[in-house]
C-alpha cells in the first residue's frame, strides 16, 4: 500500500478479517495504490447524491485494476435501506454473470454502506468489499466494525449480518460537498464516543467543535481517527456484540425508536442518535450513573452541534412498544446505555415508569 | 444430552462453530433431552406438508424448554425458496417482538432448512438454529454443512451464508412417510459420496439399494450416517468452500442448470443432480478421469435409484448460459467437479465443444 505521509491508519484486528482504516485527503483519486481485494470485476454501489460527485472519477482509477467496473446508483435515503435496494445490488450483479471474485465498493453514507455490506455478506454467499464512507456518520461510525443491515417495516437495522470490509477508506475531501445537516448528524456519532469511553475526547470535541462545524481539516481528521481507534479497540474485543460492543449503540435505543416512529427518512440516523443520547443522559441521571451538570453539559454539546435536543411526541406507549423491538432487549425486557459513571457504560434495564417520565420530560 | 444405545453421532469439527448430528429413531419426540440452544421462545419453521405430521408433538416435545413455542408453516417446493417465505419468518418474529434469545428449528427437507438457516443468519444479525431434517436428501446432506439460501431467479442458492447449526437431528422415523419420488431424490446425494470420496462405500450403496429403498432402518442409518461423516471430514477441512468443499457439488453444476432451465419445482433438485452426475460421469470419461465402465456403472445405479438420467433438451446454448452462472464459475470459465481417478473428484474446466457433445449425448 502506498499512502502519503499525512495518511493516517488504524487497524480494526480480527485475526484473519483483520483490515485497515485509512483516513487521509485524496483518497478517492490515489485508490488503485492501495492494497485491493483481487478480482475479474469491480461494482461501485453509490445512490443518487453521491454518485454523481465521485463515481466516475472512482471507476476510472479503478479500471487500472479491475477488468470491469461498473456503477450502480442506488435511491437515497434512510426510507430504501430495504430490500428493494438490496435486490437491485443482487439483479446488477446477476444480469452481468458476476462471480465470486467480484469487489463490492461502498460510496457513499451509512445506508449505502449498510446495504452494501449485507449485499456482499449474501451474494453467493460472501464475496469481497470496500467501505468508502462519503459523510462523517459513515467515516467515525458504520463504515467500521463489519455490521451490515436492511431495514424492516417493524424495526430499523434488523435482517443483516456481522461482515467484515477488506478495506476502509475515509477521504476527507468528500466531507466538503456534505450538506449542513449530514455534517451535524456525524457529529452526533462523534460525540457519543466521549461520555462512553473517553472524556478527553470530549474535552477535545467540545473545544473543537467550530473547527468541526468549519469543517477544519485537521480538526476533522483528528475527529475522524480518534473515533475510529475507539471504535476499533471495542470492536476488537466483542466482535458479535455478545457484550462490551453494545456500548456503541449509547442513544442508538432511543434513536432508533424516533426513526422507527417517524418513519425512516424523516430525522437523520445522526439526528436521532443526538436527541436519542439527551434522553440515554436522562435517564442515566435518574438512575445514578451521572449528575444533572454532566447531563447539562452533554446536552448543550449536542445542541451545539446543530442536533436536535428534544423527541417528537410518539407518546410514552409508543416510544416503549418500539424500544422492546430493539435488539437488545430480552424477554420484553428493554435494556439500554446507561452513563454510569461518565467515561464508562453500561447495559442495564430501568424501571419502566422511570422511562417513562424520562420521555415526558424530553419530549 | 441423553441419547439412545442406537442413537449414532457424528461430529461437525469447526473449532467454536462445532456441533453434532445425532442420527436415530424417534429423535423428535425425544428433543427435550438434547443439548439444546438456550432461549425465551422457539419457532419451529416448516412446510405444509411436514408441519401436519410432526409439528404438533415438536412444539409439544420443546414446550418444556421454551417458555413460548411457535410454528410457521411455509408453501411446499423449491420455487418457494425465495425472498418472499423468507420475509414469511421475519414477520412472524418480529411480529411477536422475538429477541435475540430466540431459537429457530427447521423441521423439513432442504428447502426448509436452507431458508430457515439463511433466517437464523439474518435475524438481528444472527440467533441460534437447529436443524431437524425430516427427507433423506436433507439428513445425507443439505442439512449438514451451514450452507444456507434463497434462489434468485436468475440462479440457484444465490443468496445465502455460511452459518452453522448449534445441533441436528437426523430422525429416521421421519423417512417412513416420504414419498418414494423424494426418496430416490435423497438416493442421489448419497450415491454422490462414492465416485468423489468413497468407492467401499460406493460399493455398500450397490449392494444394499434394495434395502435402501425398501426402507429397511439399519440400512438406512448406515448410509445416512456414513454420507455425514464423509461431509463432515469435507467441511471441516473447508468450510467456506475456497477448496475441497467444491467437490460436495459433484453434479450440481449440470444439475443446477436443469432446474433453472425447467423452473424451480419441476424436477426435484435430487432428480437434477442425478442425472446431473450422468452428465459430469461423461464429461469426466471425455475429459480421461475415468473409463466407460465407471460411468455405465453409475450410470446404472442411479437409474436403478429411481433417479432420471437423460437431461432435458434445454438446448447447449442455453446449458452453458446457465451454468457460467454457477457460483464455482470464474470470469465466465465454468468449472466442473469431475471424477480422476473414481474416488476422487477435481474441480477443472472443459472445452466448451466438449461440454455440448455431453450435453449432446445426454439429453
Amino acid at each position: 500500500m502506498t499512502a502519503r505521509a499525512t495518511d493516517q491508519e488504524v487497524c480494526i484486528d480480527l485475526g484473519d478479517r483483520s483490515y485497515p482504516i485509512v483516513i487521509g485527503e485524496g483518497l478517492l483519486a490515489r485508490i488503485a495504490e492501495f492494497d485491493l481485494p483481487k478480482g475479474h470485476a469491480a461494482l461501485i454501489v453509490t445512490n443518487t447524491t453521491v454518485g454523481p460527485l465521485y463515481a466516475g472519477a472512482l471507476a476510472q482509477a479503478l479500471a487500472s485494476r479491475y477488468p470491469q467496473v461498473h456503477v450502480l446508483e442506488l435511491p437515497d435515503g434512510e426510507q430504501h435501506k430495504n430490500w428493494d435496494s438490496l435486490n437491485l445490488i443482487f439483479d446488477a450483479l446477476l444480469g452481468r454473470g458476476s462471480d465470486r471474485k467480484t469487489v463490492l465498493f461502498a460510496l457513499g453514507g451509512g445506508v449505502v454502506g449498510d446495504i452494501t455490506g449485507f449485499a456482499a455478506a449474501c451474494y453467493m454467499r460472501g464475496v469481497p468489499f470496500v467501505q468508502l464512507p462519503t459523510t462523517l456518520l459513515a467515516q467515525v461510525d458504520s463504515s467500521v466494525g463489519g455490521k451490515t443491515a436492511i431495514n424492516h417495516p417493524l424495526g430499523k437495522n434488523m435482517i443483516g449480518a456481522f461482515y467484515q470490509p477488506q478495506l476502509v477508506l475515509c477521504d476527507l475531501d468528500t466531507l466538503a460537498t456534505l450538506p449542513e445537516r449530514e455534517m451535524s448528524a456525524g457529529l452526533a456519532e462523534v460525540i457519543k464516543y466521549g461520555p462512553i469511553f473517553d472524556l478527553d475526547f470530549l474535552d477535545w470535541v467540545q473545544a473543537h467543535l467550530p473547527a468541526l462545524r468549519a469543517r477544519d481539516p485537521q480538526a476533522l481528521a483528528h475527529a475522524v481517527r480518534r473515533s475510529c481507534q475507539i471504535k476499533a479497540e471495542v470492536v476488537g474485543q466483542d466482535e458479535r456484540e455478545s457484550g462490551l460492543r453494545a456500548i456503541l449503540n449509547f442513544g442508538h435505543t432511543f434513536g432508533h425508536a424516533i426513526e422507527a416512529g417517524l418513519g425512516y427518512g424523516e430525522w437523520l440516523h445522526g439526528e436521532a442518535v443526538g436527541c436519542g443520547m439527551v434522553m440515554a443522559l436522562q435517564l442515566s441521571l435518574e438512575m445514578g450513573g451521572v449528575d444533572a451538570a454532566f447531563v447539562e453539559r452533554c446536552t448543550r454539546l449536542i445542541a451545539d452541534a446543530g442536533l436536535p435536543t428534544r423527541g417528537p411526541a410518539l407518546g410514552a406507549d409508543r416510544y416503549l412498544e418500539l424500544m422492546r423491538l430493539d435488539k437488545k432487549s430480552e424477554a420484553g425486557e428493554i435494556r439500554f446505555v446507561l452513563i454510569d459513571p461518565p467515561g464508562r457504560a453500561v447495559v442495564r434495564p430501568a424501571p419502566d415508569a422511570v422511562v417513562r417520565g424520562v420521555i415526558a420530560r424530553c419530549c
